[in-house]
């Protein structure tokens, strides 16, 4: 997911400067000012929108969320049955101290250690699920916000640049390079919402909807490990989270997951 | 919440204020006529829209909504946890004077002390809460309204201008004048939309969601306070109402301020 | 609610007519072929849309909801009360000849009066509401519909204009003219939509809520009243229909409203 | 409501043809690549988004919806009461070759004859009635799409014009005549999205709901008649399908129209 | 549905074709930056907003969707009968090597031919619905959103083009030429959008409601097979999924089609 992100982001850079540097020197698309009034009135209008704290959540949410490496669906479900027949064999302590790669599984893992209740797992684990769907939910919401300040704001100050230009209009050479520096807040505005409010807006509710998935599988897996399932059938329940092509894949994906595990087992 | 309002306020202005400066005289950007037809229009918009009582309701929950210091989810808990802990070794009536900086509060612990049955207690506060959402509801939908009004004002404005710049146009020369004045309105109609109206009417979405919470942790407190319970599971009811992240600061936060409570217990 | 709406359509009115007046002759604004494309447009269209009993009954809605004054429900419950107490003092019989001078209501009474069934007096009743509400549904369509094809056939008549004057540009003094003209169908479809149809179709929303809640408390009181409730209970079921404000408001209405009706009792 | 539709169209067609003779020549309108363009593109892209099956059934309902004559629900329910009566004094053979003059009502009448069960009766005509529905609804998204595509092929030709114009502006005196051209495609796209597609397909809505209750009152009717109820209490039952307004008139109707049924009987 | 989807990408870019080569040289339509800064940038924003796996995803469905045909429900279901009567005549080994031209279908008769329970069946068919319909509808906001991205881009490399036509006005002959080249990229834009994307997108909400029936049609079909219904019951069942039109034709299709069926068996 991050490399699409990253790739699609490049891609359109590169375009734009491109078509850019074609039409001649790109020192007419910098203007600190329009840059400004842009960029600092889609921060103050985000500022006025939401609470301080949730902006600066966003930000991090969307940080974390295009860094931290998500899990496959498959390799975790084989990870979590390999766990289930170490415990199975060596007890539930043996999973004390097995790393895990993934903050989610192993506090659901050493929740399961401690020996809480089924329905106290349960009730932890949905909270941090619930929580982190809310948190995205919110990031997005101010994530497009975002995209419909940022061309607002490039409409002011166009709007600003117009009035300027057209109230001293006396010496008409000067009109074009005037006009040219007043489009260009529309510009930034246009850039900044397609290019990256609007699409990490939409991507932030896909990241969302894996995240879920990993960590409802997390959560099915646990529960059933804790009460001493049987692994095959953990298997088999585990199973039901993935789609018909995924399900395929995973046939093969667990034999070479799962060895590490039954080795480590 | 009130410190972000107006700080993105702030910073909208200085950059719109900033780049009207840098292009020249600020002279040009003001006209009363043009002001008068948008935000007039707009007010007159919003008076045909809504019932007069409504639109001055709004002004003032917007005005509160801005100005009271909204009670923190932590503190709160734990200053119920408080009050249950001296009703348990004083009795309730210990409570009668007791003073929470808190309206909605301070009612439901009037209620309790007036010895009213738990159905009128949870029936009474529920209506203040439905009124104060469907209040903030109401006011939003006015914000949201204006927010459409004064930009379709500032597009009627600008094209009452450039009919009249276009009917008369001997003398080229003010052409350019009279187009910048006919565009003022636009500007106008932008700014009051994407400064104001649009972001307020957001917060206050914010905000109400803020104050559900609050008033949800009172009337649940107040009424497991009311019927005796245990100041311990009190706590841990209310603690159902925060975010993980919140749980985790709460238990410093509770510390600190519970001990006043205690102390005065 | 009428005064709000006279006076938000003054107002705007006052604002543009007096914009227009500064700018010179008011002549240059008025143009009968523009108004009959941009007002006969809109007809036009608002008959292909819906049938025609339709739309001759929203203008009947429209003008009944602006002019008729709807009754507070505060000194309404208060009157219920006063009739209760005169029907268990001198029976049914006696609330007659009453005037309430609301129509709902007295339709409500004279039913109770004829001694229908509890059943019977309800699916009426509930009948008559429904047929309010859908009614002003409908109406609100029809006024949004308006709201939309007024500005769409202001931009027709603009491009029509247009096309006129960019096909015989031969004397270029005419063309400041001809484009003011064009111009203006786009100005009257943004006055229609936003001074008129728009607001009034929000203001419609808002009068079929208050009308709802006028015509719940007699639905209500005069089924408790025809089986004889005790008029304190009355009292108190037909005050959970109040806001919290109105109900503090109502203790001191009440005394005052009731007073004649116990007189007259 | 045929009679609306149609005074719809002429009164628009009228008025925008008036306000294009009065600029001069008609002839400056017409531009037969222009159309082509804006209808042949709008044709496309619906053929594009449909499958062909139901872009031509949707020109089979429209048509349809716009030349049979709705039945109105008043007669239709005495024209049932009536039949009622006619089966209980000579039985329901007598209804055999009885003539309503409403396909659905006579295929109603002829499951009844022929003497199927209430369930199969019911679910048939149902059928037939979500049959309609779907057909009506899918047609409307159709109309729904051609007046989103519509503009959009008008600004497109535009484009085509604008470019074609710019890139050879060697003689000034053709700019104008030239972007006349062009701007006809956008007029043309607006008149077929706002006289035409959009309008059709609310009105397609309003027919759906209006057959929607006469299918209604037959197929409740044709139940109870072939169940061999009172055909005052059919009355009764049918009278639930009408607005209180339309209960008035029925009463009048009734007699009226009744009475050949009855005389018939 | 291909044929229609064929034939209105064919009509729209004929259309655009001759209007184009009307208006003289159609080499004036051809810029490669253009075309790459609106496809390149659509292409961008659709990698950031989605993962890269969906986006090859979505290709691969548009592609499957418009070149593989569909089986019509008639047909479909005669076939299904057909199979029934053989499996009821020769036992279910019978339909082991049966070849049915739809993967589906031949997928459905295998688990029954394998001896899986009717829960199993069931479960696994349902699963594989799910799918196609999940995998269908993320195509669709994939086209949409690209129906988005694309004017988006349209409109950014039209400003970029007029801010460096503005920034150097010197020569008045060129800005003619300048100004077809910026206004480009808007064109190709909106083309992108209105003539692939969108369509694409509702086709693809067609085609899957299309396939839903199908699918819905075999596994309701096999489950009654699998179970030794009756051939003619198993007709009834499936006639359901038909709508009135359909089910009249099907009498005629069902008997040319079940013949072959009837006499392989």
């Amino acid at each position: 997911m991050d490399l699409a992100t990253v790739a699609g982001i490049v891609l359109c850079s590169i375009l734009i400067l491109a078509s850019i540097l074609m039409g001649g020197s790109p020192i007419i698309f910098v203007n600190i000012p329009s840059m400004l009034i842009v960029v600092g009135g889609t921060i103050g209008a985000t500022l006025i929108r939401n609470p301080l704290a949730e902006v600066i959540g966003t930000a991090k949410i969307v940080a974390k969320a295009f860094t931290i490496k998500l899990i496959e669906p498959a390799p975790l479900i084989a990870r979590i049955v390999g766990f289930s027949r170490k415990a199975r064999k060596e007890g539930m302590l043996a999973l004390e101290n097995v790393d895990c790669g993934y903050d989610f599984l192993q506090k659901a893992i050493s929740l399961a250690v401690d020996g809480l209740e089924q329905e106290e797992i349960k009730s932890i684990l949905s909270n941090d699920l619930q929580g982190m769907v809310s948190r995205h939910k919110r990031g997005r919401k101010i994530l497009e916000g975002m995209g419909a300040a940022a061309p607002a704001f490039g409409m002011i100050g166009t709007l600003i640049g117009l009035v300027q230009m057209l109230a001293s209009m006396d010496d008409p050479s000067t009109i074009g390079p005037s006009m040219a520096v007043a489009l260009l807040t529309t510009l930034y505005g246009a850039l900044i919402a397609n290019i990256i409010c609007l699409p990490l807006a939409d991507k932030l509710k896909v990241r969302s909807r894996e995240e879920v998935m990993s960590m409802s599988i997390c959560l099915e897996g646990i529960l059933c490990l804790s009460q001493g399932d049987n692994p095959n059938s953990i298997d088999q329940k585990l199973k039901a989270f993935l789609s018909p092509t995924a399900r395929a894949q995973k046939v093969e994906e667990k034999r070479l997951a799962a060895e590490p595990e039954e080795q480590a087992a």
